[in-house]
């Protein structure tokens, strides 16, 4: 989560919304990225999405099976459908967002996948990760 | 839906599954993709992900206000869920997808969002839409 701090440190450094992501296959990192939506013109630039798509270029597959994402902020819905799509064994995330967060939509999560076994740990470097978003937001305002 | 259908003949041509997609703007295709899945090795590679970037970078902007994506299969939730993120005005699919469409979330969509209004129009160019699909998996069994 550290590394997945230094990133998001990139993006605020950019003007970014500063939300970072690591990917980690048999304890290696295997795919860095941070949040570029704005300089992308795109919300598929979310640092997650970024991420996905580097793991499955290193691995040369999109199936990231043995793959577990850490990410600074609660992944939104969008975010969270696709790491379910490639099939990771778990994610990891630091602040909670309770207006853009995945959980609003929790309960679809379980019916749709009720037979996939994902795991989610939340509040890791907690502080440390809402903080540089509280600074951002602050700075913009 | 005709273009999104020529989109989808690529893919078919790429050994990918064939769904493709357009975004119109003010009554023009200002974007077009298909389905790279396997070759980017990624799910991020979906027709309709690909399109909202495209769409983003040729309007530099990623909110995509006044554009409809086309699109030849009902989106899975991921996509559905980055079409509302992009703010469209609507969606027009072709084929269903009863085993992994957005429908299966369909509740969870309603209560998201409840206070936006994506229009969601279904069955256009249906059968064809469908019979390139039924065609692609047929030759691979």
């Amino acid at each position: 989560m550290r590394q997945a701090l230094k990133q998001a440190q990139k993006a605020f450094d950019q003007e970014e919304v500063p939300v970072g992501c690591v990917i980690i296959c048999d304890g290696k990192v295997i795919a860095r990225a941070y949040n570029k939506t704005e300089q992308k013109d795109t919300q598929c630039a979310h640092a997650e999405l970024l991420a996905l798509q580097k793991a499955g270029k290193k691995i040369g597959n999109w199936r990231l099976l043995d793959c577990w994402l850490y990410v600074t902020l609660e992944p939104c819905a969008m975010c969270m459908h696709a790491i379910r799509l490639h099939r990771l064994v778990g994610v990891v995330y630091g602040a909670d967002s309770p207006l853009f967060g995945y959980q609003l939509d929790n309960k679809a999560f379980d019916s749709l996948y009720k037979y996939d076994t994902l795991e989610v740990i939340s509040g890791v470097l907690q502080k440390e990760s809402g903080n540089i978003l509280k600074q951002f937001f602050k700075k913009r305002r």
